[in-house]
C-alpha cells in the first residue's frame, strides 16, 4: 500500500516516514469528526473568518500562509502519518519569525481561534492534526541552526530543524543528537521536544529532561518565554523548560531548543542474536549491563512475528535476512564507545559466554557500516511492514520487564477468542511485539486489513487494562494526543489528572491550544 | 575552629558536615533578623499559640514533636552549617508518616502557619533554616527505604535516608546513587532532589531531572500528590514532578522519591594532576573528553590557594600532600567503567600523551582504594578548609568553561584594590576557585576571619553582576535559599520571574512554604 510513496536515505537506514504523500490517499482518510461522531465541536471557538484570514495577511508574507488551493495542498496538515484521523483545517500558518508565531497566537487568543502546533506530523496519537476547523501552525519555516560549541556540546536551534538535520550538521562536528528514532527524516527538533520523544538513544543518553538545557517557548497569550539558556548546571528558580518537554503544544509553543549533545563515538558495534524464549531476552540485557555496562547503547527485541511480516514486507526489495533460521525471539545490542579494540574485546566475550550458556542461540555481528545499517534496517522497518496491508493499531507502553512480553501474548488470545485473527476473513493479520527493552518500553502492533470500530473495542479498554494492572504507562513514549486523551486514568491517579487539568487551564484559559486532546 | 566537631567515616572520605555542632558554637552565629534590619517579618503569618501545639500534641507522638528545652535542644535546626543564617523557630515537627506531613501542612495552611522543610540541614544558601519564627518541618524520621529493583536499577525511598545510607544500600546490590557529593553523610534524598543537587557525577550520570521517575509529595494545602512511578519512560500528561525537582520546598514537601540508580562500576581509577595555567586545565578537559569518553566520571580543578589551605588546614593530621612540588593548577580526574585493563590501558595513553606535550607538568594515580580515597579527601576537605579560620563567603556560578576562572581573577583584584585581603590585619585571606570542570560550575570561595558587611557589599552584586556578563548561572547547583533570593535577575530575565512567581502564588497562595527565599 505504501510502496509508491518517496523515500529519502537516511544515514543509518531509510527513514521511516515518506516525505511527500499528499495525492496518493488524499480521499481515503475518513474525518476525525465522522469517525468520532459523539465529539462535538467546541462552540467556544470562533470560527475562522475572512478579516482573520486578512489579519494573518498583514503579519505573513505569501510563503507563510496556505488559506486556498492555489496557495497549497492542505491535506499533508490535516491527515496523520497513520490514515486515521483528518482534521479539516483551511488555514495553515507558517511563520518564518518567532515575533509573528507571537503575534499569531495573541491573535488566536484574543479572538479564541483554537490552534494546532505542528512540526514533522510524525505523531503516532492523532496529537499534531486538527481535529476540526483548528487552524495549523507549523513551524517548518523556522528551520536554522543557532549556534553549536564543540567545547560543551551545546547545540541551540529553531523548532523547525529536522531531527536527521540537526544530527547530520553535529556528526560532521564530531558530535551527535542524544536521540534517535525511525521518523527522524522527518520529524522535527521542537516536534521531538514537545513530545518528549524517546528512541533508540534513552538507553544510553537518557531523556530529554535531563538533556535539554533551555527552551524558547510562545505563549497563548503570545508572551515569548526565552529560556534558551546554556548551562549545564542552573538552579535559579522552578525549571520552567520541564513544563513544555512532553506538554504536546498545549500550553505552549516551543519555537527554540538548545540542547547537550555527547561527542561521536569513535567506534560502533551492532549484532543480531536469536533467542529461544522471553525469559532469555531477558537474562541477556541483565548480563549486558552488567558486562557491557557504559558501552551499551542500545538493546531492542523483536518477536518471531514482527520480523515475519518484515520479512514479508522486505521480499520484493529481495533483502536477505541475517539468519538462517527463524527462532522465537530476536535481539539488536549495539554498542558505542571511544576504543574500538576494546569494544570489541567487551562484546566478543560477552558473546562468547552468551553463546555457550546457550542463552543466545545464534547470531551475527556487522563487519562493516552497511551491515550495521542492514542490522538495524530489520529493526526499523517493523513499524511500515506492520502498517503496509491495510493499517495498523499501534500500542506504545511501558511495562515492568517481567510483565513485558505477556501483554502481546494476551492481546492474542484476546482476539483469538473474539475471532478476529487469522486468514484472509480476519480483519486482523497479528499482533506483533517488539520495542527497547533497556526502557521497558514495548511497541505492541496489531497488522491489519483495515480500520474498524470491532477491533477497537476489543482491544481498548482491554490493553489499558491490563497495563494499569502492572502498573505500567498507557504511552512510553507516544504521548497522549487524541488517542490516549480518555485514557489517562490508566496510568495516573485523580490527584495527579486534577494537577494536570489546573496548569492546562492556568496556562490556557481559553484552551485554544491543539484542543481535543492531552487532558 | 571546628577540629572540636564530630566526624565521622563516610566510604571515601570524612564527611564534611559534623553530625552534632550544637554547643560548641550555639551563641556565636547571630540572628538573622538582626543580620538583616531591613528584613522583616510578614504579619500575615500567624504567631504561634499553645492551642497550635495543644494541635500538633494529638497527631504527633513525644519523638515527633520538640517544643521545649526539655524535649530537645532547637538550635542545631535554627542554624545553618555556615554558620551565618540563624532563625527562631520555637517548634520542630518530625513526622513518621507522610499522613502527618499531610496534617500537619493542612492545618498549618489553615491556620496561616509559616513553615521551612527541612532535611539534613547542609544547605549553602540558608535555605533549610528558619528567617524568623518559621515552625520547623523535619523529614528525618521519613527514613526507610522503600524497595529496590536489581534488574531495572529503580530505588524507592522516603525523603529523609541519608545519602551516604542509601549509598552504601545499593552498593551492597551492586548498584551506586546516581549522585554524591561532599554533605553525604548528612544530607538527604528528599532535599537533594528539592534543592536538585548536582555533585561529583553529574558528569557521566546527568542531573536529577533525568535520573528522577517519581516523587512523592505534600502540597501547601496538604494534599499528597502520590507520583511515585517506576518507569523509565511515561508519556503520559505533564511531568509534574519536575516542578519540584530544585524548588526549595517553596511549593511542596518531598516526601518520597523514585529513582533510576546505575549498576557500581568495576573498575574506578583516580589521578591527581598538576597543570601550568587555567588554559591548560581547558585543554586537558577536552582532550579527556575524547579519550576516556565514556569512562570519564569526574573532572574537578583546583587552584593553588586552593590546596594551599587545605595543606595548611590538613597539617594537624599529617597528610601527605601526593605531590612533591606546588603548581598553579591542580585536576582530579576519575574513570568508572566495567573493565579495569581496559580503562587502564586508556588512562595510561591519555597520561603519557598529555605529559608528553607537557600539558600535564606532574601527577599521580591512586594505586588502591586507599590511595584512591586520598586523593578524593584533597579534593573534598577544600570546603572546609576555607571555612576553618572564621568563615567563608562561598559563591557556585556556573559560567562558560573559557570565562571560569577570570571571576576567580577579578574577584583577588577587587579584594586587593578594596584592601580587604591579606595578612591578619585584612578580613579575607583569600579567595580560591575549584569545582566541576565537566559541569562549567565554580565554585569561588573566599576564606575570611570574620563575617562582616564591608567584605559582602565588595562581593555583592560584583560578582553576580560578572556572571550576568558572561550569561552564566548566579547558582550552578547550591540554589536561591535565602542568600541569592534577591538576585535571581541576574540570571533569569522578567518573563521568567514573573512566570516563576506565578507559580509561587498558584501553588501556595499564603505563602506559607519556606518564606523569605527562593522567589
Amino acid at each position: 500500500m505504501l510502496k509508491n510513496l518517496i523515500w529519502r536515505q537516511s544515514p543509518r537506514v531509510r527513514s521511516l516516514v515518506p516525505r511527500s504523500f499528499t495525492a496518493f490517499y488524499a480521499s481515503k482518510v475518513p474525518l476525525t469528526s465522522e469517525s468520532y461522531l459523539s465529539l462535538k465541536r467546541n462552540d467556544s471557538f470562533k470560527r475562522l473568518s475572512s478579516d482573520d484570514i486578512e489579519y494573518f495577511r498583514t503579519v505573513l508574507s505569501k510563503q507563510e500562509l496556505l488559506g486556498s488551493k492555489e496557495e497549497g495542498d492542505l491535506d499533508p496538515f490535516n491527515e496523520d502519518w497513520m490514515q486515521k484521523y483528518r482534521g479539516q483545517a483551511s488555514l495553515v500558518l507558517k511563520p518564518k519569525t518567532v515575533e509573528k508565531v507571537s503575534l499569531i497566537l495573541n491573535y488566536c487568543n484574543e479572538e479564541k481561534l483554537a490552534v494546532v502546533p505542528q512540526g514533522g506530523n510524525t505523531d503516532l496519537v492523532g496529537g499534531s492534526v486538527p481535529v476540526f476547523d483548528e487552524i495549523v501552525l507549523s513551524l517548518s519555516n523556522l528551520n536554522k541552526v543557532r549556534s553549536f560549541d564543540p567545547v560543551s556540546g551545546i547545540f541551540k536551534c529553531d523548532a523547525g530543524v529536522i531531527l536527521e538535520t540537526a544530527n547530520d550538521y553535529l556528526v560532521q562536528r564530531d558530535h551527535i543528537f542524544p536521540l534517535d528514532l525511525g521518523a527522524k527524516g522527518s520529524c522535527q527538533i521542537g516536534g521531538v521536544v514537545a513530545t518528549n520523544a524517546g528512541g533508540q538513544r534513552l538507553l544510553r543518553y537518557g531523556s530529554l529532561h535531563g538533556n535539554v538545557l533551555g527552551l524558547e517557548v510562545v505563549l497563548p497569550d503570545g508572551t515569548i518565554l526565552d529560556s534558551m539558556h546554556s548551562l549545564r548546571k542552573d538552579n535559579t528558580g522552578y525549571d520552567l523548560k520541564q513544563l513544555f518537554i512532553g506538554a504536546e503544544g498545549t500550553i505552549g509553543v516551543v519555537t527554540g531548543v538548545s540542547i547537550l549533545t555527547p561527542p561521536k563515538p569513535r567506534a560502533v558495534n551492532v549484532s543480531f542474536l536469536a533467542v529461544k524464549s522471553y525469559e532469555d531476552v531477558q537474562k541477556v540485557f541483565v548480563k549486558a549491563k552488567g558486562e557491557l555496562a557504559e558501552i551499551l547503547s542500545a538493546f531492542e527485541f523483536m518477536d518471531a512475528k514482527s520480523i515475519e511480516l518484515t520479512r514479508d514486507h522486505l521480499k520484493k526489495d529481495d533483502i536477505t535476512f541475517p539468519l538462517e533460521d527463524e527462532y522465537p525471539f530476536y535481539i539488536l545490542l549495539e554498542t558505542s564507545g571511544s576504543n574500538k579494540e576494546h569494544d570489541d574485546a567487551k562484546l566478543e566475550k560477552f558473546l562468547e559466554t552468551a553463546m555457550e550458556s546457550e542463552l543466545v542461540i545464534d547470531g551475527t555481528m556487522a563487519q562493516d557500516e552497511t551491515e550495521l545499517k542492514n542490522l538495524w534496517h530489520w529493526r526499523e522497518m517493523i513499524p511500515e511492514s506492520a502498517q503496509c496491508n491495510g493499517g495498523v493499531y499501534k500500542y506504545d507502553v511501558s511495562l515492568p520487564l517481567k510483565d513485558l512480553y505477556s501483554l502481546v501474548e494476551a492481546t492474542n488470545a484476546r482476539l483469538e477468542s473474539e475471532g478476529l485473527i487469522g486468514d484472509e476473513s480476519k480483519p486482523v493479520i497479528a499482533a506483533v511485539g517488539y520495542g527497547h527493552i533497556g526502557d521497558g518500553n514495548l511497541h505492541l502492533n496489531l497488522a491489519c486489513r483495515e480500520y474498524n470500530k470491532t477491533i477497537e473495542k476489543c482491544l481498548e479498554p482491554f490493553i489499558y487494562q491490563f497495563v494499569q494492572s502492572k502498573h505500567g504507562s498507557i504511552s512510553a513514549e507516544h504521548g497522549l494526543g487524541f488517542q490516549k486523551k480518555n485514557y489517562i486514568q490508566y496510568t495516573k491517579n485523580e490527584v495527579e489528572i486534577n494537577m494536570m487539568k489546573d496548569i492546562k487551564k492556568h496556562y490556557d484559559p481559553y484552551g485554544i491550544l491543539n484542543p481535543y486532546k492531552y487532558i
